[in-house]
């Protein structure tokens, strides 16, 4: 099969790989209908160390499964699935809580054991608890912007929706979304849905705030530093912002994000923080009570709700992507989302 | 009067002061009945810079009104009253959201303008806002119990019930709390009043944590940091804590709070932070989902509520003072504070 390897910043290569086989007999091994790049892969993209072996990429993927272990027992040959970023068993306490991306069984792709999802064909571990069935659909007639939709359930539109739902976004709030990335715009789009009255998208680049606005953002502010941080104060009657959605990962934009919330409001961080150390202390988030929440988002446990969703339109969340490559142009889709030519780009086998 | 000053640290004097005067017409002056002296008085007393005019110290009050201001429409002298430990107008915007630490017109004890509260008067700005009437009760001839828990009602219980508010403690739930301070030991009281299934309390003074016990703490931990952490992790199956209060605010609570939280979880802080930047990213609150809360304690959001707690003898908050000093003998109650052979001192006029 085809995938995608990374050797080093900037230096992704598609080579052909070995066909995953079944390791362990929870496994399922699916064919790609459609996978992707995600914003957190311009992460490797800008600083992984050069290395002898490609670290295979890719964790976004719908697909239909091939072949399942023989301990597999709600999903078969043919199923039409989602597959969530990260692998769990959708049994464990914390899976039970809603926090799959804690499994005590669950894992990461884009290791020389897991593999990548940017490929041909992966291999799922434990696939009774992270694939979910899309009914009713066959991937080979759908229509494209379906499968764009039912693409960003795998990760992007639920990164958002985690980004919201951890924030307690609900009617009557106002809402802040740092960043205009394919997240940023995901989580415009779920705190529409969770009933927000107010939502106010920092970025600048046009095409996309446009379609930020077309989500449901209310204002768009173009500045950003201090500058950002006094228009949205301004916006907010001085006030700040009841929640902050913060889908950078970067720390001017966790800046930002303590500087806009409100005296007792929520920043619900879904961007990969780049930093480990930060500001937290009287000065930023203590002596206004300002909480903070958010992390890799358990996709898995909104999976359910989210695919009936998408398929009767109430949202369209595959509007994030502006590009189309085949999967032998995947480092071409990297350049493009890194020097922004594109917001974010879908992947053909 | 007389009144308490700092003049750096370690240095703390009892003089003579100008009687409080009603400055504003919203004001109120009020006669002490006790006052007492704060864990967080004792950051200062380790590092205030030495200072030539010395700063007015305490901010917990129970006291009977002598005077109030010609814009005071409910306060009026002779009523017994709880003063919360910062004031406030109670009808601002953050004051309705239960946020009365950032009122938009209130502010801090301590200060030359607004004076300290280990004093035999005290003005309190906003007096409306700020005071709450204790109905029925005569200070002069009330039990000296009932006094010590309706004093902890200005600071001390009420900031340990934020921490358990902010922490979602409900019942069900696993609770740690950092530090058998008073604080902390009116976290348990708290986290226990709320319905915290199991109250794991870390300290190693054992008179204390004997009395977190009466609070309500299942388990003391006397172990700290890595050792403490694991000691934790052991106690809940290897799990972690749903909620940890750090009543301390030094780094290693902050740091054992992280260790111990559960996937998903909370810490709630409300010992103030002597510290601005802290991890927050990855391997410490994002990757796992854990939520951070907290701030200065909106006493006067609890105060309703929690009077008639104390008038019936649902809970009996008072036991975390351990000594009674005169206000001439304040010095002395410093030092035995901070050499812990005091857990917390009592101030009577």
């Amino acid at each position: 099969m085809r995938a995608a390897f990374m050797y080093g910043a900037g230096d992704v290569r598609v080579e052909t790989a070995p066909d995953p086989v079944i390791v362990d007999q929870t496994d399922a091994i699916v064919r790609t209908v459609r996978s992707c790049i995600c914003g957190s892969d311009l992460h490797p993209y800008h600083s992984a160390p050069r290395t002898a072996e490609g670290r295979p990429m890719g964790h976004e993927l719908i697909a239909v499964v091939e072949e399942v272990g023989s301990e597999v027992r709600t999903i078969k040959p043919g199923d039409f699935v989602v597959v969530p970023f990260a692998f769990q068993d959708n049994t464990c306490v914390f899976c039970r809580e809603g926090m799959h991306t804690s499994c005590l069984h669950g894992g990461w792709y884009g290791s020389a054991e897991t593999g990548g999802l940017q490929a041909d064909l992966a291999r799922v571990p434990l696939a009774d608890g992270s694939l979910v069935k899309v009914p009713d659909v066959d991937p080979a007639t759908a229509d494209e912007g379906l499968l764009a939709s039912l693409l960003t359930l795998s990760d992007v539109y639920l990164t958002g929706y985690h980004a919201a739902h951890m924030g307690q976004v609900e009617p009557g709030k106002t809402v802040t979304v740092i960043g205009d990335g394919a997240v940023g715009l995901s989580a415009v789009l779920a705190a529409k849905q969770l009933g927000a009255e107010r939502i106010i998208l920092m970025g600048r680049h046009t095409v996309r705030t446009d379609l930020g606005i077309r989500f449901g953002a209310t204002d768009v502010v173009a500045a950003r530093g201090a500058e950002g941080v006094a228009e949205v104060l301004d916006l907010t009657n001085g006030e700040g912002s009841h929640i902050v959605l913060e889908a950078v990962g970067h720390m001017p934009a966790y800046e930002q994000a303590y500087g806009i919330v409100r005296p007792g409001g929520i920043i619900s961080r879904v961007g990969v923080p780049q930093y480990e150390e930060a500001p937290i202390g009287f000065g930023s988030l203590f002596g206004k009570n300002a909480r903070l929440a958010g992390g890799p988002a358990p996709v898995r446990a909104y999976l359910e709700a989210a695919i009936p969703q998408v398929l009767s339109g109430q949202i369209n969340p595959g509007l994030v992507f502006d590009r189309t490559v085949a999967i032998d142009d995947v480092p071409a889709g990297y350049r493009a989302m890194d020097d922004r030519t594109a917001l974010k780009v879908m992947v053909t086998p």
